[in-house]
């Protein structure tokens, strides 16, 4: 008989089906858990987006999509889901089993992705939202302190102002390549230094972001 | 008074103001949609993810993600934006009203986004599930048949295959790098050909992935 659940996961699968494909590695066979992994990772990255929307009212976009990466990123899934003991119950082929440590992490990682799709396909999204909640719960509790993960053009305008300096200047120097590939060249400048730095990106702000990352790091170790 | 809907979005906001937020670009001031551009972003990816799920049982997760990408990258989102005639309703500061169309349509993007989150946030999931899925029906509708989309990989083994050739050998010739920024470098060759590539990629299957790619390109153009 199939199992219809994993202890600590705290849920209970009607369809016990779906749980097997989700624990099943595509060393396995030909189906597997792949799709769902596909499905998983949009749900967790949508779950943890609204757990910190949430919790964090003052916080800039910049500052929570640095939060959120450090949730849902490989060495944090895998994390977890060495704690849910996954490794006992995940199938995979016999090549697969003489497998590094990095390797297997990442297995791990991509398996608990498939078991929230599988919740989510057979709890609905509130059940999905709350085994992921409660599975990340101490992830999120131990993130960096948000004030840390300022964004660079933030940190760099405080520090200015700390020290009753005026705000750095950003300009465009050059914007390049067609609308879906596009290249900005952005320059940053302090209306009391002499010193530049131009940087690129493929956004405005994420070339004044590189911009800002140089100075900053001129400014703090001159 | 607020608005409490817009014109082809089909959902009546309880609270008005979540619509306005949406509506408020951060050139308009400090209260602005940012935040909410950034659940956007995650529900809309999910919801995608959810429906392509659904209506392709057969598509490998590649594929998936490949027609996923089509589906929520700015350029797209944009169109529908214009679609909807946000533009009429987005509140921006005027500097920025004389910004070019590129910039204007990663605006309107983000807007969508963050009408999408405001949805979500007033009326939650299945009305988000339905505003997203009725604005992206016709774009899901015409994305390239998934048969173009298989990777690299899939494609060659196909094409060897269907000559009645053996499938490649891929072998990793190095994995360098720690644990969450490893670069692996994989050979692919073939049993009766001299000619082999190596191509490197983040995770193996990367590699493997840009291998064949050379190798095809190689045997397509012969």
């Amino acid at each position: 008989m199939l199992k219809n659940d994993l202890p600590g996961l705290n849920y209970s699968f009607r369809n016990p089906q779906r749980l097997q494909l989700a624990l099943t590695h595509r060393s396995h066979g030909p189906i597997n858990n792949e799709r769902l992994e596909f499905l998983g990772d949009a749900i967790v990255g949508m779950v943890v987006a609204e757990i910190l929307f949430n919790l964090h009212p003052d916080l800039p976009e910049g500052a929570l999509t640095r939060l959120r990466a450090g949730v849902v990123r490989g060495e944090t899934l895998a994390d977890i889901a060495i704690g849910l003991d996954l490794s006992s119950y995940v199938r995979i082929g016999n090549a697969e089993k003489k497998s590094g440590t990095s390797r297997r992490r990442s297995i791990l990682a991509d398996t608990l992705e498939a078991v929230f799709a599988a919740v989510y396909l057979d709890g609905g999204y509130q059940e999905a939202v709350k085994v992921i909640t409660e599975l990340t719960r101490e992830t999120i509790a131990n993130l960096p302190d948000p004030e840390e993960l300022k964004d660079p053009k933030t940190r760099l305008q405080e520090w200015l102002q700390a020290r009753g300096r005026e705000v750095p200047e950003y300009k465009i120097v050059s914007e390049t390549g067609a609308d879906h590939a596009k290249e900005f060249v952005v320059k940053c400048r302090l209306v009391d230094d002499p010193v530049s730095f131009s940087a690129s990106g493929s956004s405005r702000r994420k070339a004044q972001q590189a911009a800002a990352v140089l100075m900053l790091d001129r400014l703090l170790n001159i």
